[in-house]
């Protein structure tokens, strides 16, 4: 009879094939978990099923055929996206009932989607988007939500027409018009249009959004009165993206709730995580085979054996899996908030779940960007010049990534909108109204504001220091403290005779700005250390997965050490020390599970696309394949010639100059 | 009668144009400080009138005419990037004589190339480094310098056969081969080639180096036996570069000094420079020019008008002046060490002067590297949406930086080398041996280094740190404080069992890096210091350059508190809370200032190549020319018949999966 494990082995192995053979062997070996168990406990079997699912379609349909650092006009490179966002619709990999069955598999849909190529990803959620209940008119109508960046400067009026029955609307001049397009330069045939509505009596009724067609639907070609064109090439997500900036007040006046806007900044976390993932398995597993210097000069050893290496990299991927459980948990909330828009619950816990979901999506988009930006840079460097090479893909990964950091809001000015929540938590204390009730718990804490400000750190040695709950005791101490010295300068700002304006503004670097952070640094790790730390976790990952809670916790703090000391939380040499140590005793212990913990989540090799990042670790097999298959790269340049008889005559110019 | 004043200011306007009127006036009128006046004392006017000599030409000359943001494929950027280096050698803007007389123009000239295109700048670099003395033979002998990432694994050996007289040269594998090419792909001629050398008695005799035709002269055709190719596309620099990494042990085998080496890392400091004014000039002039939201509803105000906004980009304006000066005064040290060296000067001050300029150049490159690598990110994200288009230049700054970080030693490794320099002070030290000469002067402050470590932070208020007197005392006692603590941490790894190997890598981390970065950018600020506190500089420029000496300071040493409070050398909330105000305060000062400091350091704007970053500061104007004039912008795409006929079926391959 099997024994249960044997039967999930068996389940597991269906679903996650074993790797090839090759020199990553001798890590997997060393790994102190089955990568196969923990992709299961993470990722659950219907979702694994649902990714492979994907990754299968798009590995044997030749429309998603690609070759690493391949290089393709902008004009070229549009063309195959489209072609592969239609195939996506002709795949309907998602019916709204697999929706409502399992919400999470927008999200997984999504990264997926990602993970493959961020230009299609966005590409394909915008479109879905709007056409969710339009179908079957995909791109008869292509909408594209556009928005300024600056709602506060729009210029464009509709005017009602009585005699016509029709708006119509005009853009002033070129610092009024649009110009955060994305999809609508070549190809869109509708945009919404935010507003200033002016009825005949001359007065205005503020915003308002219009669907106005822009192009033909039959020629593309532009409607009459309409210019509309392509801004040209971006860093990186070269299909299209669509700006959303989207500050508090301005959103209220569109009636819309804040929990509902927080849609896109919600998805940007997953966005990023992917983009950790992928560039900390091809680091890692580069850094697994790449060998340099020994002890000895006949030995060289993987670089991942140095301390530098694994410092430089293994925090990363701890917060790779910290920042994965929160973006899921955060989807989660999000849905049931959703759920409650939906069924028009009017209850005062929709209306705080919605303002907390707010506070912490504003703070995670840019945590999470943040975090996936440094990391995309780390790697890039970790994998020096292979690095370097367009082909290894961590330089579209960096530039992919870098619209999420200004997206759906500029990463500093969301920030204001976590702290004015805290903050507001405080003035409600003050005016002794009733606590702010957290639904979600984030921050329950601060009920004990007073005791948690009197508290000092207590840990003892290194030892002490190695688990999460270390560093979640100090976050929760700096986030008291900085919550504290933010009030305190906003009330002086004010008290010396700065308008509210001038207070906001003067009292965010170094204060409201640290507070978002550090409270959601907390959030984060205290989301991570209760799931990593439930009895429900099996036993078999525990001991891992409490290291990654703890190097992302003491990692993630260090960077605060010196609020730690100015407000006396730590006093002396040793508190640093230890933590310091723990840091480097956390990725000693880890860099042996490194190479199994990005196994359970790198994608398969075909949509990773790195030839340093393959699963079998054939570096430079890998390497070599790729660069031989390239296109005319052992032939002459065509302008040889050129090169061979037209010789320059040095110094012939000098005299022009 | 005309006053020196006027005299000058004459030739000042026709050395440096006014600028066009425009929206940037405003700053410009505010500033403390003549730009032009600014500009001749930082860069001396023959040097000025060399870059406008320069810069003119390839205004006037088709050969580098272009297009911000244009989108061209590899081959055609890589004939484009010839035709305009052959152009170069036409030009021949230095010859030996003006060298000679004034050796910086070598480092103005490739400064200037880079701050056109540096793809173009280090392609002429590596050209002209091998052709100086073979000027006329340019690309007979196109030679490159490759060398393998790995020193100690080179496999390729060199056989003698005595019968033709001729040496074999052979590489056994895929592993073995010269992965790091730069020019040599499409059209090297030649190759330097390190091969072991092997005697017909079977006998090896190290590591020499062979020059190799790879390729026909007349036909660029790979010679027999050769196989040579592209390895693709890069993420910057997509011309060429060459990867030279270089460890001391295996350096002092090729027998050249140690200094001599540092050439390669004298320039980075100075390329770095250059994306530093080119990212910062972009940024600025955005921020200046670009209004959002304000006190009220109806006016808008800069970007830079916020604390926010300064705080980001001011600072990093600091350090683009602050590591001007270093990278100019290292490249004087440099030069004076070559004199030395040409000279065949055997003295020990020239030996010492050697280590000396390979400690600081070894920790000058990663500083310099990665605060471009850094600025260049902030200013992206600084500038929004519009530091996300490719036509606006941040994206390219940012990856043409990137290898900077990577060759001629990845950076991480080479802080080992500073480190190195000062450990062998301190062991010097303790066996009672004569201290260590300093040459340059860069460790005489370690003559008193007990002395220094029994200091304390002695500022009282806000104001006492506006001078960078107080950073640069608080950086001579980090360093010492980091300086034992790496002495310690080395020996306790010794004695604790581990060998010099793992010794060494198991103090990096925490100690000798940090230890070789607060070195570094504590050399650099007392170079700055000194300089700006010079009585020889003009009383007129003396405020503004003092306040950035001590944001510069302030603002490096900031990421140090955390050591600072660990150590004892501050105690107590007050010296973290005044240096942080102390660095808004001087960001308050200096904003004004801010565009004419851009100003002196900006090139030209056909050079600069950026819509958002032209001089006049008519943001929204020169975007929308940049966008119209693209190819084909208001043109439907060429597939839009796909798009308008082939609608798909959704679902129609669910099947499939």
């Amino acid at each position: 009879v099997a024994s249960p494990t044997t039967c999930n082995q068996r389940s597991w192995d269906i679903l996650l094939p074993d790797f090839p053979e090759g020199p990553l062997c001798e890590y997997r070996k060393r790994a102190s978990f089955s990568w196969k168990e923990m992709a299961v406990f993470i990722d659950e079997e219907d979702l694994i099923q649902f990714k492979n699912r994907i990754f299968s379609a798009f590995e044997n349909d030749p429309v998603f055929a690609r070759y690493p650092g391949e290089d393709v006009t902008l004009e070229k490179y549009r063309e195959l996206t489209f072609l592969r966002c239609k195939r996506l619709f002709e795949y309907e990999f998602l019916k709204l009932e697999d929706i409502m069955e399992k919400p999470l598999k927008i999200m997984v849909l999504i990264n997926c989607l990602g993970m493959y190529d961020w230009s299609l990803g966005t590409k394909y959620l915008l479109n879905a988007q709007v056409s969710t209940t339009q179908r079957k008119v995909f791109y008869h109508v292509n909408i594209e939500l556009i928005c300024t960046c600056c709602f506060m400067g729009i210029r464009t009026t509709a005017r009602y027409d009585p005699s016509t029955q029709k708006f119509i609307i005009n853009t002033p001049d070129f610092e009024a018009a649009k110009f955060w397009v994305g999809n609508m330069g070549k190809n869109a045939t509708h945009a919404v249009v935010y507003a200033q509505l002016y009825t005949p009596d001359g007065q205005c009724h503020g915003l308002h959004s219009f669907v106005v067609q822009i192009r033909d639907t039959k020629t593309l070609l532009p409607m009459p009165g309409v210019m509309v064109g392509d801004i040209g090439k971006k860093l990186g997500q070269n299909e299209n993206h669509c700006t959303y900036v989207a500050p508090y007040k301005e959103m209220q006046r569109f009636g819309a709730s804040l929990g509902a806007l927080s849609s896109g900044r919600v998805m940007i976390i997953g966005m990023s995580v992917v983009n950790l993932k992928l560039a900390l398995s091809i680091a890692i597993r580069f850094s697994a085979t790449r060998r340099q210097f020994g002890p000895t000069d006949e030995e060289e050893i993987p670089v991942l054996e140095y301390q530098m290496q694994q410092w430089r990299l293994l925090p990363y991927l701890a917060a790779t899996y910290a920042l994965d459980h929160f973006a899921k948990s955060l989807f989660m909330n999000f849905i049931e908030f959703h759920i409650g828009l939906l069924m028009k619950d009017k209850s005062p816990r929709q209306a705080e779940i919605g303002r907390e979901i707010h506070a912490l999506s504003t703070g995670g988009k840019p945590l999470a960007s943040w975090t996936a930006q440094q990391a995309a840079q780390e790697c890039r460097e970790a994998c020096g010049g292979h690095g370097y090479l367009a082909m290894n893909r961590l330089g579209d990964i960096r530039n992919d990534n870098d619209p999420n950091c200004t997206y759906e809001g500029d990463n500093n000015v969301l920030l204001q909108q976590t702290s004015n929540y805290l903050l507001s938590w405080v003035n409600a204390k003050h005016q002794d109204k009733a606590s702010v009730a957290s639904p979600l718990g984030s921050v329950n804490f601060l009920e004990d504001y007073n005791h948690i400000l009197g508290q000092k750190f207590t840990a003892s040695s290194v030892e002490d220091c190695m688990d999460s709950s270390v560093p979640l005791a100090a976050y929760k101490w700096l986030v008291c403290y900085l919550l504290r010295e933010s009030a305190l300068k906003l009330s002086h700002e004010k008290q010396t005779g700065s308008s509210d304006f001038e207070a906001r503004n003067n009292s965010q670097v170094y204060y409201c700005r640290s507070l978002a952070i550090a409270f959601i640094e907390q959030t984060v790790l205290q989301r991570y250390h209760e799931y990593t730390h439930d009895p429900d976790t099996p036993s078999t990952l525990q001991p891992v997965l409490k290291h990654l809670s703890a190097l992302y916790g003491l990692w993630s703090l260090s960077k605060h050490m010196a609020v730690l000391y100015q407000g006396g939380y730590v006093s002396g040499e040793q508190p640093g020390r230890f933590m310091q140590h723990a840091i480097l005793e956390l990725c000693s212990k880890l860099k042996d599970d490194a190479v199994a913990l990005v196994d359970v989540i790198a994608p398969p090799d075909f949509i990773l696309n790195s030839p340093i990042g393959r699963a079998d670790g054939e570096l430079y097999k890998n390497l070599w394949t790729i660069v031989l298959q390239g296109s005319k790269v052992l032939e002459r340049p065509s302008w040889w010639a050129e090169f061979c008889v037209n010789k320059p005559v040095v110094g012939k110019l000098r005299s022009r100059m």
